[in-house]
């Protein structure tokens, strides 16, 4: 009898990503051809057998977004009559996860349609990293591997003197992630009470705590269009900050049709660094030196390895 | 108690027929929110109230197909969770309904995701037209009203001088489809066998039937990129074909990136006239006088109205 | 045939409730036995008839509250097999809301097993009010109509003179919900950081914003074992406060064994009063001068009649 | 690749049974915390990793029985979510058991519903000692190792002189059981056939078949209140028995607020022996000279090992 | 809006049972074509529209057992796909029920895999007929209304003096039904106590009670090949009894290809009367003076009328 | 911990094949009871341990149909319950795969209930020999493994000199599986187009293409009164073909009522030679030379073996 054999499948979503993972295990990614027909239509045919095997797809549900997600269920879809064994869904960022509740009547919770669909599809684990909003983890039955980026993030910070720094939550929303953050690196707390009357518009507030003369670290799990922390550079400056950084996960700007307005605010903001992971991939030719990438490939890599061999994953999980 | 009120929503895919339903039924199309946020994800809101109603969703899962299989999926999860009564998918050109089957090992059957997906999201019921494979009815195991724009094509057709006519299934899998048609206007039947080795690719072999000096009428379920018909054309042409004529329900070409190329394609073949329904709406700019539009806005507005009066709906199947 | 009758059941975490429900609503609870046999099963039969009907159950899962929450689902067990035409969950007081999601490897979602039960049981429709995290909504595919308590405490608070007001968050969790609170009677937010490294376990930190001179109201969902809030209160008046006011929705320490220690706690400490609603019922022996209770009765009951007739309920969302 | 390892874990029901069980199989009970909040709500987490294990979790739901229910299903929920290869529920008396069909109109089948809660949790087998009704193995879809203490029982008993023994049901619905164990030890069989209008009460009417001058053993899956057994025994003695036994599986009194009531009753009967075994624990104050306790920890551990190593069971179920 | 339709469907195991249902409701059994291809395939269209409907399919799983069940299930699959507003199975007699557990390892729970199936198909609810087991009905989730024949039966029975007699139940396992059948009529219980080693085997043992000058009523779910009554008879004979007569529900023997020979048992044993309804057909030719038919037509049909009304059907169960 | 063992079972469909089957990988089929009660209904024990072990039950769903089919799922319930690890419904003929779609209103969709049937009872995997209608593949959900007779029938004929051959398609649902037939040959195409009005109906119309001088080869995937092939023949030597064989999978004539007539028909008809597989076992009294049989006992064997061990199985595709 064969052995259970360990395969990795990439999406369109964020290949390098992937291709990085794979690399650091010694192992190539599996051949696959995900593309689509002339009808716009997705198209999916996995050409390394996956018969009993362990399989995991690498698929950031990234712009274009309803794209991406099919992608990724076509393929646990191919993976499941292909009767592999087990079929983990890798998702570095996960899509939709803004809106995880109703912010009014007859609204979907998109999060929750999303997780449905992943499980329907066939997929017996999901690993995630920095989902918007913990509870997530229990719109599915299936198990979550929920990893978090703030250990790289942090170690890429500690390369600095942070003594007069202060974590800044740019809304109510994250202060617990700050409030993480923070103690992570053993510096006070200040947050920013906007108000978001509806999902994607913003209006900031007021601030509490204090920033004066300090490096304001804004800690968000994502960047958008930028403006929400543009803003919030400029009331933290205004307030007297004496520099603002930015520690964030995902890229979400990558793709967007407002990508080259999300990149001048903030070059032209008073942020001085964007520290980002690599969950969606930032193109060379979006990258400055405003911005500096973390990678989260060791960090899946290693939680790959750890699943497949049936060891504890908790570890990875702080 | 209130009754149980009809409620008539559309998606971005093909409003212009939704609205045309609507009208021949009296009604408005309901009001709702269906756009994206500026992360590219899918956002839905139902203005009006569907507590209780009796809701039918009008989306083709047509280009952008992905995207508009979301939207139909977020507006049944938003319905559901407001509390409809019943929940109808009323998709007039199913996407994804050639990928019904595998050709080769370690692909999805997309259809049957598809099918999944919907039926997980919440619908109680789909309405079709057409779909390309009429086993696809089965991959659901909530009732599915499968509507034929045949006899709409076939009613158009009779304006004409049909007697010298003979319909010509294009290739080996459509012959059941014309084999239907030519008996719904008594005329003979050719058949052109050519051989599709993988999906979105195809070879013209030969031809069985006589077709000397007659109106070809090929027949199809939807006009993709329209390289097989114009193949198709040009050899009924050099068998001594009079003239030739295309009858099918999708215009399946709309919206893709070879769209243009697909209306030259047309435009300079051998194809004298194009009849096709508005399952797919064929924007103006890319009309002319080839193209003649057959309306199903009737067919599914009867269809809607026997559903939600509990009248019976095979009459239409036919 | 006849109409779709409503019928309200109760089991015993909260009768009272379940009878002011009914009474606003000028009707009777309807007829069951709810209790437990002499080997400690519960025991559940409905007296009147359900066939056909439009089934309430009104019923938090407060303490004891295993206990509570399989009665709840034999409750809706027997209306199920019944042939009760639909059946609500009203579930004023969701316990396990604070098990949403994991905060080490290897716990349990406890909130999303409840959900999986009571939808497994086979209701149609929960209807809870001021869920610890809004994302459970998205625990369930069947509808959820998630009430809000704040407009009734907010027009409670309102009788006094609130200018001198601020809202204090006591821990970081809590920042959207007393954000959302101060800005419905419009005065200014503080927030105190508290880390809290396991569930039930608290230790206050620090606090950001301004409380000198003010009236503090402290906004939480539940009050459990007062701890945290009479900490919270101390370094409220440490901090300047003139006097401080609690404003929660769930009276979370009834039926606690240490529900004596709690009210000790109350009474001993800062804080002057404490304004709370009936989702989970005080006894009148616990209730004191410093308690004043708001009820959710009728807001439950007038969501009821429209979920029962099909109107909307959005209205009572916010 | 790891090997699939064997865990055992225990809740609060009976741990002294799971240690005996894991003791005889040179193990340990793995580390686990199971309590409670002081909200009263359950708290699991699991301390060794289960990941890619074959897990059993002993838990019977005896008394508090909506507490130990609860208690398991948040425990197999931890060991889903924690990625166990396998979850095996042994459940050695299994609650609710009695309520296994309607005995009126509205009434849940509560054995059912307990089911479908642990299906649902994500448990992949069951197993189970001397179900009240057989029938509840048809209840699981997963598979149920239902195992027998009949053979230990009949062992125990054997050690006397059988010869004038005859074995009685104390009621009608027991008859199948007690024929059984008569013909385990070659014995004639009486029969009392009283009348239970509801659950939970007793009415004994008369008695078929010959006990004068011979050891009367009564049968039965558990001893509850007491109340059956003794009424019974009077009648027994009545009738010309020489003496009293007792032989039962479950000492279903445990934890009942009437268990001092039922100990009295038995030690004022004319039941000489009571011999029961510890799927429930008899504790070591409510034991007397009367009661002797077999234990059922070696069957259940050579099931766990069988069902582990993938050998037949169905040795075991006789 | 139309109102809801009541349908009756029959299969082709109880003709004119269903016609006699009907009959006493005034209506017409709903036209269908119930046959079978000649390919031995089952071959099933409904011909009355059923779109809203309340839909009843009467089908008792006799005879050729599988045959009927699976025509049952086309049936219940064709409603449902043509939109079926309710679907209610009416199986009078609901074969495989006394494989409701496993007598041995390595067995199907038959009972249980049909009431899967039937649930799988998409029916809504069940009306069955003295069930083997009363725990079949937990083998469902969706409401049985398990009506009892035993009130006809002693009606029947009634016409007669029964001061003398005497209700025997064959078996161990047909107690708790011979017990309640006495005390309908307030007469006194024997029991035979034979031994059955596995299902279909039948072994007489020895009889407790007392049955010397009385008329035996021996009372069973079922007759099935007769061996076991006419062997009873002849001990109760033997015994002392006056006459001997038999009450069943079901006449199991029909369609047999042993029904030749139990009728010649039963001819030639000496039961002097069976009692027996119409839930399985007896055929004319089958049928003698010994033999006894009372009809559960208008149960059935009252049944039906009130789930239809969503009138109480708890009174139909005693 | 032992090792997944494989184990193959069969039921009374077609135990020869299961025999050639086991015996080409040199095992044994394990013991198993598989019969009816004298009361119709199906009996099954497995006799051999099935826990832990990889099964193959093998039963084609052939004449008696319901009968078989419901074998098959009693023996996939018994080994579900088992704890089988992992069970492959290996159904060389599918029945019911005919009907796959709707004619007309009303009908169920058997084929997709067979499917349901199949996977509800616990199968894991279907393995199938040319399913008449390839979507029958997304009607299920468990992975497919859809093997193909073609290549061991064109294997066989080219035994001869196949120079002058000219496949035939019997009709226009056909024409796809012929003209594959007639690649892998490298020979032309003819079609005959009748018209199927009904299903089991059939009435010949015309035929496209040459067929003058030729041996004709009809190809089918199944040969069932041979109604249509013996028509199709007339019609070809009226066409001028030389002689004429026939090519296909299923011997669906055996076991029905009409098996007397349509070998008469096939003995009696223009039709020289028809090669057929043993999916379905032509009993020998019912051959005769003009039918040959293709054994596809390897081909299952090794796909079984390839499944077992994790080889890929696409290449058994084609």
């Amino acid at each position: 009898m064969t052995e259970s054999r360990l395969r990795i499948f990439t999406g369109n979503a964020n290949p390098q990503l992937a291709h990085d993972i794979a690399g650091g295990l010694d192992m190539e990614v599996s051949a696959a051809l995900v593309g689509a027909f002339r009808n716009g239509e997705s198209r999916v045919r996995l050409d390394d057998n996956v018969r009993g095997c362990d399989v995991f797809i690498v698929q950031s549900t990234c712009m274009p977004v309803n794209h991406s997600l099919m992608e990724l269920l076509f393929m646990i879809d191919a993976a499941r009559r292909a009767s592999a064994k087990k079929i983990t869904a890798v998702v570095p960022y996960y899509g939709y996860a803004k809106q995880e509740k109703k912010t009014t009547g007859r609204e979907p919770i998109s999060a929750k349609l999303v997780a449905n669909m992943i499980a329907t599809a066939g997929a017996d684990r999901l690993v995630a990293v920095d989902l918007h909003a913990p509870a997530i983890e229990g719109f599915f039955d299936i198990p979550v591997d929920h990893l978090r980026a703030a250990p790289l993030l942090v170690d890429h910070f500690k390369q600095e003197d942070l003594s007069d720094a202060v974590v800044v939550s740019p809304d109510a929303g994250g202060v617990l992630r700050a409030n993480d953050f923070r103690q992570r690196i053993g510096v006070p707390l200040a947050i920013i009470a906007k108000q978001r009357p509806r999902p994607d518009e913003a209006e900031i507030m007021d601030m509490v705590g204090d920033v004066k003369g300090k490096t304001a670290i804004l800690v968000d799990d994502l960047v958008s269009t930028g403006g929400t922390l543009t803003e919030a550079a400029a009331m933290l400056i205004d307030k007297g900050a004496r520099r603002v950084w930015v520690a964030a996960t995902h890229a979400a700007w990558v793709g967007s049709p407002a990508a080259t307005e999300a990149r001048k605010l903030l070059n032209n903001s008073w942020i001085e660094r964007v520290v980002i992971t690599d969950t969606i991939q930032v193109p060379p030719d979006q990258r400055n030196e405003k911005i500096q990438i973390v990678s989260v490939a060791s960090l899946l890599g290693e939680a790959i390895m750890r699943i497949h061999k049936d060891l504890s994953v908790s570890a990875l999980f702080h």
